[in-house]
């Protein structure tokens, strides 16, 4: 039995070759995949009731066995995504810098795969179909452990995928399932193999990988998000964004959490705000001095830090722009903050200031998401802010290379004065 | 005394403001520090005097001595890079992406500062020049951490840059000094304060910072970089070509430290290399294979991990470009690789598998350089695959936010179907 460095090793081997695959063998890899899951679904369901029949042995939430169940919507879902992704440009080989250093000396800088990609997930098995499709589109190996919950659907789900993949001229490695919770630490410490880990899950899962591996990790802990209703906001058009916000989809990591409002329009804004989330179901918590406009109780300064995933908002007055500003910055996560107002200047200033990945104004900030954003499809959000930042689509999985052809220039002869660089860029393609 | 964390605390606040000054301002600030430099060289060169009689008193080794030293020949190279930079596009403020999502929804993605960058270099003081003009025209508050043996240097170049830089109305953030060497563990800690950090320096120092911060770091701990003379290769081309990797400043993290020489070509160019090799007095390394056709040592495993920074060369047979991909990828540094062929399909291949920020066909490593691809200058070479690779100017010291626009749009519309997308690309300036 390898261990799973020694699994790695060798996925690290068939990273290269994946460098080199085409366009067309990818997408007809993709194209197989649809063809086999679709041929075989109904074994795919079959095992999916095996994880649902255990998910209700276990009662487990509803949310959770939502998420888990893997039907012919689904099916359908995901084998609609793959057929995007065919359509999309191809990430690989595009020229991003072509520049002539000097006669016969020619510079490109050009995309390639980052390597060995691991992901982690939770329960949803479709996102096991998304991520395969999205990595070997771009070129990349990609490492996947997935929910213990939804170990059969997984487990046929890869086996498919592998098979119809190997069967296309993908390298073996392209694919890998990981199983065992224990072999998460084992995974971490791969810092030689494994290039770039993507966690999917909650705040404390995706800080313990944060905090226990070398690897660089890509995604987000928290979403901390804020929306500031500035003073010269139109209320008719902050009730529904602010509302839309936080009750959509509590549970995301867009939705908002911290609502902060200028002291010019908290008498009149703050009582029609109390009314309607009331009868949405969310409970307001309130720094003192907004206290009397709304029903709701206080707030300490811990609920700044907090992403309640519920139907709770806090709400905050502030006496400027910039003390908004600085609220955000100082307790947010940098995830998505909106500004609702209908001053050009006072948005400009609000997108410039605040440092956070998305910066919105009179929209809510649940628009933060790859397919809204137009990516097809993305691996997760990042609040980094190397690499990629925000929603990542295909073009977060690549990197670059630099590539120089020249006919058997030294450097020696430009040091030393008997050439000179005659730098100009050409066009990309 | 403020602690290091208390420092940086203040930067960050800083930073955000950073982001919103114009390039105009940027530039001016950098004009003030020029002139600034040049009115007061007279006192820039008396401390570097001082620097370099502690130095002779410490019999600090000749090329360290040359890299402290600072005179009207490093000033004018300084001044003029910073003339250089405020002739470059801002990086800033870029629109990398322009898209119509729906009606009155527009998304932007647009370049910004990465915040808080911090810099830990060595002895050479036109190094904290340059630094600072670079991160001062991308919008990034830097903290630098100098090499003590220039300490008088240093001091008065940042209060002379930092002086003119608050003067020309830049926060007084955007520059600080470290100056103990305690200190810079207290910054490896900053990681809610600190962006990005850039190790230059030793192998051994560089791996210490990667592995002792969780902020991300960017640059290169070793740099082991190859050299294939492929069968097709023209030999007249070649040996100039490897003579001037090796030798033309062997303490480069480009300079080529092993050789892989393709059997087929071994008998007629090896003999040449050694001689030419012994000319100039490079010392090989030889596998068993190549012994008999050099004049040189027997090498064993670890020199082909081995960045030598000296006249030292390992040399090894390989059966195919396939097996030198491999040996490249398995024992490299991913840094900078050079295939010497007249092939055209080698080199493709070659450019193609091997994982490197720069692959090369027919011309020496030593071009891995921010200088020599135009950049300007570069703030290192970076080895990691995320964000910037390879020599990283000015463009890799920036991020982006995603800017979106509307009228009060709500995701709720989109998700039951009241309303859908129109994704519009438009253009982006």
């Amino acid at each position: 039995m390898s261990t799973i460095h020694e699994i790695t090793k060798a996925v690290k081997t068939d990273s290269f070759s994946m460098a080199a695959l085409t366009n067309d063998i990818r997408n007809r890899a993709l194209q197989t995949i649809i063809d086999t899951l679709r041929a075989h679904s109904g074994d795919i369901f079959a095992a999916n009731q095996k994880d649902l029949a255990a998910g209700e042995e276990a009662s487990l939430p509803q949310p959770i066995m939502k998420r888990l169940k893997f039907d012919e919507a689904k099916l359908s879902d995901v084998c609609a995504g793959m057929e995007e992704l065919q359509k999309l440009p191809d990430p690989l080989f595009r020229t991003l810098l072509r520049r002539r250093l000097d006669n016969d000396l020619l510079l490109k800088q050009v995309t390639c795969p980052i390597g060995v990609i691991g992901v982690i997930f939770e329960s949803r098995p479709d996102a096991l179909v998304q991520i395969a499709a999205l990595c070997l589109k771009s070129g990349n190996c990609a490492i996947l452990k997935g929910g213990s919950e939804a170990a059969h659907t997984n487990r046929i789900l890869f086996d498919l995928i592998h098979q119809a993949g190997t069967e296309s001229g993908i390298p073996a490695g392209f694919l890998t399932l990981i199983e065992n919770r224990a072999d998460i630490d084992e995974l971490l410490k791969c810092d030689d193999t494994i290039d770039l880990l993507i966690p999917r899950g909650s705040n404390a899962f995706v800080q313990y990988i944060m905090n226990n591996s070398r690897i660089p990790v890509m995604g987000h802990a928290d979403g901390v998000c804020h929306i500031y209703v500035d003073e010269s906001a139109d209320i008719s058009k902050a009730l529904p964004v602010v509302l839309d916000a936080k009750t959509q989809y509590v549970a995301a990591c867009n939705a908002v959490e911290t609502l902060l409002v200028h002291k010019r329009i908290a008498e009149e804004f703050l009582p029609q705000l109390s009314a309607r989330c009331k009868d949405a179901g969310v409970a307001l918590r309130g720094c003192p001095r907004c206290l009397p406009l709304i029903e709701g109780i206080a707030c300490t300064e811990s609920d700044y830090r907090t992403e309640y995933l519920d139907y709770v908002l806090c709400v905050k007055l502030v006496d400027s722009l910039d003390e908004a500003i600085e609220h955000i910055n100082r307790y947010g996560s940098h995830h998505t903050d909106a500004i609702l107002t209908e001053s050009a200047e006072a948005a400009q200033r609000f997108m410039l200031l605040v440092d956070s990945a998305g910066v919105y104004q009179n929209c809510s900030t649940r628009f933060a998401d790859g397919f809204r954003y137009g990516f097809g499809a993305e691996v997760g959000i990042s609040t980094g802010k190397l690499h990629a930042r925000g929603p990542v689509g295909l073009f977060g999985l690549v990197t670059y290379k630099y590539q120089l052809s020249g006919r058997g220039q030294t450097v020696g002869d430009y040091a030393e004065g008997r050439r000179e660089f005659h730098f100009e860029d050409l066009p990309c393609e």
